[in-house]
């Protein structure tokens, strides 16, 4: 064999979600064109002999310079937050383009286009968050950013995005035109709002009480709702981070009746409890996001529902913001829960926290955590080329060293969020060197420093 | 025995809903005083041999000379209702007390006691119908009005009376500090309202088409909502018109997990289905109320829920509305289907057409009969004296033929409504005579003229 | 009122399964005659002022001067059990006329018969163990009997008296035939064998070994193929003493698809948890009974059914072995958990530990208690004329003082087992007064001594 | 590129169990050692442009010159029944190797091994199907059996081969120790005894009465009997040829509570009900097979069990018996249904009716269709080699012609059944040609004479 590549993987273990092969791989135009025995010379070659292959992470669901209502940046651009992703053996994220009331949904999506188009290292693409849908022309425009690929709408039960059932069946009704999935974060408001003022009107304004303020029947209560909806619209909807058994169950009934209802968990939900919450001072608030961190019980539902595919994927809700007056604490150190912004950092440390909680613990198999965090994730989307290892398609992998083990450092992260809620935790299993299109992104700890090199991608959910 | 009683009833098969006995009942100021196998004269005396002697009837879901939104009465006054209910075997009914936009709540519930006090010829109770929990002092005002026996809130989750969750919750709250029971109208709005829409651009106005905007699904999305601030309030919830299949279970699923709720059906989703709604013209306004009939299969899930205990209680949700230009047709014969008001006459129909469907039929046994349409629904509300023939009870007791068959006509009841939709049905078993307080207010098919004897009972929900 | 009867229960608040009423009762002839608020003067009064006056207790399931395959007899006679039961307020009892291998079973019902007209102080019946149903004519000796009035039929799936499959058809379809009802002991016996076996091949012998040879899932082996068994043969099935919630949830299951299972469970599974057999020595084998005590989270399971009546009864299954080489140590000091007698006694403590759990607890009304231990195991037995107070009903009354406080002893129960296995607990709420048939056989802790004077009672189980 | 592989096909789309890729394949030493869009010169090559090429079939499930109790083959040697299997683009069989009473195991198993050796076309291997656990010394002979690569165990709890409880304990406690996979045909004998005989002696002897003798709570009765061994010895357990929603929903409620049970249908419970049975004379013996096909709800329980993959594969059950005194009219025309052999041809006809109702329909994806019928099989069965198209896989493949119609005749199938039971039936897409370790066996119709050249594989489930 002859062959010229352009990159050639050679002597690894290459993984796939549906099975597992010693083969080389051979790239070609950022495409995998050969995977072999044996394949010929490439212009350069990653050594992976005693390495496993995986393909590259996909994480849906990321917040990446995200501007909130009042105009603020969360802490994370293109730059850092892709940085950080590659990092952690990640190639594709999908994040948010979020419209706020009075703006029409296309100039937002080409806005953050353009941003994404200066600062991307790995490929990308957008959730169009839809706040306002009586701006613009709700379905024409839904059918025209779907023309170009943009095909998922995120919305949401709470906050002051949040939608009321009209307007969210009028949102389902036009993301059916457009062949869109519907994402959904769906927490019931009324609830929260009410938990939160009782609890500040009895002084408890601790971060633990963040907790307490999004009960877990916010979660259940908005949850079936939405997948009443989707069962009324016959829409396919994408249950954003169930972090609840109530959560779980509803999603498996749903299943069972037929239908179209897939539900995605994250790695907090997975492995800390609301007990993280409950630290001296302030110190809790890095672990606050919504919802909440629930107790071990759940956390044995959510593995149960991935063992059984009732959860689908496992994404990192990278919601970054530092701890300090730019993020966290912006309302300064007496600031109540309900003043504190939601969100960690999790880009980075996904892919490494659940390869030692899946494989490394043998739990699961090498497929199965390829399953969830880049088959599935890719499947549901519609992101073709992403999320296996096959001729054809992108060449995105993470090479993964399986024994080595890494300590959380509270600074080692590549995001620019500054803290790591996962600070000393050691986990076995680390993605090593990082490809995207064939370009080495990541090796030996050192990252290409090529930012705009990230493509858009588009989504084709199967609807 | 040398006893001398009021009244006495002899000879009688007494049914309650834990057994029955052959005996005598003596009736002293009202109340029963005596049970036994031969008491003393009365000054008057029932001959009830070869006949049942079950407890009146309850009927704890009516609307009777309710006022709407806009000012006008429904068809029924507390005349003509109580008379029908009283010929059909129903000796308390609850009816409603309607807040509307802008009205204090203690003066709309005087009024109601005021026209009540007036008309009513059996025993009555009242909802409170919140429909603007900001008018007034809620909380003060609920209070105020349990401590007088009004204990029972009404809340709709559609209509133009509905509350959103913020108020649904704040009433909830205000009913726990009363320890009223909630009852509640529970279908998504949004749901009906983008069906009825979608319907009606597509030109389907006849009433047929009532049934498919009420989707199955508006039911039990709400259903589920309620049940979820139930649970998160800790506070009792009834829910009223359990019509299908997936309401049923998720009542179930709540009461296994040990929530505090109960659920109601009526003889029309036991006994008809929505093609009811399907006949020429106009003819299928007659069978239009909320939500509609269901199918064969919901029947069978609301026998099985009655049967299991799930399901306490069936009520008429009698809500009269004359089948001519002051009612059903008040808005012309052109009138698409949502502009037909919804409702059905019932009072004087439930108790024989359950009698007839569960005793004749030989599908459930008499104590089961007076488990779900007296005993049951007393004791939710907290009725005391009522829906048993104990000593110390009100003597209301209905004594029924129960070889009697009737069959239907059109103009046969004695309500204000004009029509019977079930006409043509025939029934086997039928209350030939029917005592109130120690009153024989019906017998041989009259009634007694005793308009104003019928007095409020305080409720007292087991909280 | 110058009525003269043979007692009067004077002042009282009679407690029925469906409400309450203050009333005095009058007696003749052994029946209820008159409840009234005033009654005239009995040959007897009981004063009952400040009580509660109950149906005396149905206990539908204790073993009774039961002869066992080798012709032993277990530790109590139908005296010395049927003043244990009346004591504790039971005035009924159903034992087990046992059949063994090659005994005809009219002669095997004759002789249990005959013992028990000797000795017993309160009402009786039986369930006819089956253990060899080739031996006679099964079917007709069963219609024979049922014409009786004995239409109960107990199997095993476990024990050496255990039936397999195809017997078990045989018999439920004999059961059919005479209208009788099955109940049954359903655990698997290989399950059961197997785990025995490893045990005692690993040198666990000791008592607490008992609980995990029988292994929860023999239980929900047994019970799922016996609901479906009931479900092929449409007959009627009571499952005897369930202790698990997976026995729950299939009851529950099987109910809700509409099949005829009735279910029961005992106060040792209600209160007691497999912790109890691990005691010091063979102390632990004072608790041992089969199935075992299980956990808490059973308990929860068995509370929340009795609370939604998927479990319908409570009994004492009194199986009376004295804690010496007659009883339990039969086998000697160092017999291995599998050759200890398995049984408690119970017939005594039952309705106390009841009342205090359910009532006194305030978990629960005075009507569920009456429910679940009196009118419900009436009620499906078909024991009319016992479980309610009711014109009619025999005259068995048990009178409770509510606040009265006992302590249990190590040697108080009136059994001749030795032991009390709740020793030590301390319960408020006793039966001071009990009446069977218009006699009163416990007043001031003093018994009748009129053995023999109970009379067999026909079950007519509905069917 | 230059190389040369012993085989290439060329141009077509790979299609495996996670995604699809246009690819060409090089073959060398009967594995697949290159994946790439343009390989170079194999020896020889298939044209496979316009074509789909998927993983060949894997039938873990066919019954194979099995030899019954009584001495006698079914009707397919190894010779028909693999030319059988690869003509419907079967490449792997898993056929039975049966203990009769008083066998040894390893005798029987290197019997079946000697004869497969001689006829097989394919790859294969055995389940063994134990009858007699106590002959021989049977944990002992299963892990020498395991060693060698036997590592399926087939029980029965019906037929005379079937086990009782306690030897399926046995049996199930010595795959533990071998790492087998028992594999169960899990009906209720007594159920179906009782049935059998009360329709025999109603003169319900006709084939239809088959599927009322065999029924559904006899599967639901066996399944979840089946389940809780597996539980209590924590056995994986692979649920043959589930028929009814019962087993389906045991199944499913098995693995939420995290239980190792997996489960197969068939073709004729998927597209055929029991109504096949009721055809003239003893036309409907032509379609018996235990458990008999059921209804359509049956169906569509089992469709969205594959959906939800709580049933993971599907099996031909291919159990051959001729239409005639041979095989099932051995007892003449008059023999009752009870006395005609079980089972349908399956192994030819499995796939292309799968393809047809799966991926032509619509209804499922390409991939879905490879998971059921090639890779869920291997990796169940651990038969490492097969079921995807990666490199180091055995080289087995069956190239498709999605457009392909084919209408089945009477006596088109290549086994030696001699009738198809989905005569008439027209399906779309059609294997047209298919390759075993390299070698191409079905091409343009034509067959490899190569008998012999299959090679036994050995099973490695996941335990």
């Amino acid at each position: 064999m002859a062959l010229e590549f352009d990159l050639v993987v050679r002597g690894g273990t290459v993984v796939n979600a549906d099975g597992i092969a010693e083969a080389d791989i051979g790239v070609s135009d950022g495409r995998v064109v050969a995977i072999a025995r044996n394949v010929g010379k490439g212009a350069s070659e990653v050594e992976a002999r005693g390495r496993l292959v995986l393909p590259g992470g996909v994480d849906t669901h990321c917040h990446i310079e995200q501007i909130s209502g009042n105009g603020l940046l969360n802490a994370d651009t293109f730059e850092t937050a892709t940085r950080s992703a590659a990092f952690g053996g990640t190639t594709t994220c999908v994040s948010f383009a979020a419209q706020h009331k009075g703006q029409e949904l296309i100039p937002v999506v080409e806005d953050y286009e353009r941003r994404a188009q200066r600062g991307a290292l790995i490929d990308y693409a957008f959730h169009i968050i839809v706040s306002d849908p009586e701006c613009g022309s709700l379905e024409e425009d839904v059918v025209t950013l779907a023309e170009r690929g943009h095909r998922s709408i995120k919305i949401f039960t709470t906050y002051n995005i949040r939608l009321d059932d009209t307007k969210i069946l009028q949102v389902m009704a036009a993301a059916r035109k457009g062949g869109d999935l519907i994402c959904v974060h769906a927490e019931n408001h009324a609830i929260i709002a009410y938990a939160t003022e009782r609890n500040l009107a009895a002084g408890n304004t601790a971060p633990k009480f963040h907790a307490t303020a999004h009960s877990r029947l916010a979660e259940a209560e908005a949850v079936a709702r939405m997948i009443r909806f989707s069962e009324f619209l016959d829409q396919p909807v994408l249950l954003f981070h169930i972090s609840t058994r109530e959560g779980v169950e509803l999603v498996r009934q749903a299943r069972q009746r037929g239908s179209r209802v897939r539900a995605e968990t994250c790695p907090h939900y997975l492995l800390m409890t609301s007990e993280e919450l409950d630290r001296p001072g302030l110190e809790g608030a890095k672990f606050m996001c919504s919802p909440p961190q629930r107790t071990q019980d759940d956390q044995e539902a959510l593995w149960q529902a991935l063992a059984l595919g009732d959860i689908q994927l496992v994404t990192s809700d990278h919601a970054p913001f530092r701890f300090d007056g730019t993020g966290k604490l912006a309302n300064g150190p007496d600031a109540p829960f309900n003043r504190i912004a939601n969100g960690m950092p999790g880009l980075e440390v996904r892919m490494p926290l659940l390869f030692d909680a899946m494989v490394s613990s043998g739990r699961f198999d090498l497929c199965k955590f390829v399953e969830v965090t880049a088959s599935n994730p890719a499947r549901i989307f519609g992101l073709e080329a992403k999320g296996a290892i096959r001729i054809g398609a992108d060449a995105d992998f993470a090479i993964w060293n399986p024994d080595r083990k890494v300590t959380f450092g509270a600074d080692d992260l590549h995001d620019n969020v500054g803290y790591n809620p996962f600070e000393g935790r050691t986990v076995t299993g680390w993605p090593e060197t990082v490809v995207s299109r064939g370009d080495v992104v990541v090796e030996s700890g050192v990252i290409s420093d090529s930012y705009g090199r990230g493509r858009r991608v588009e989504l084709k959910p199967a609807i």
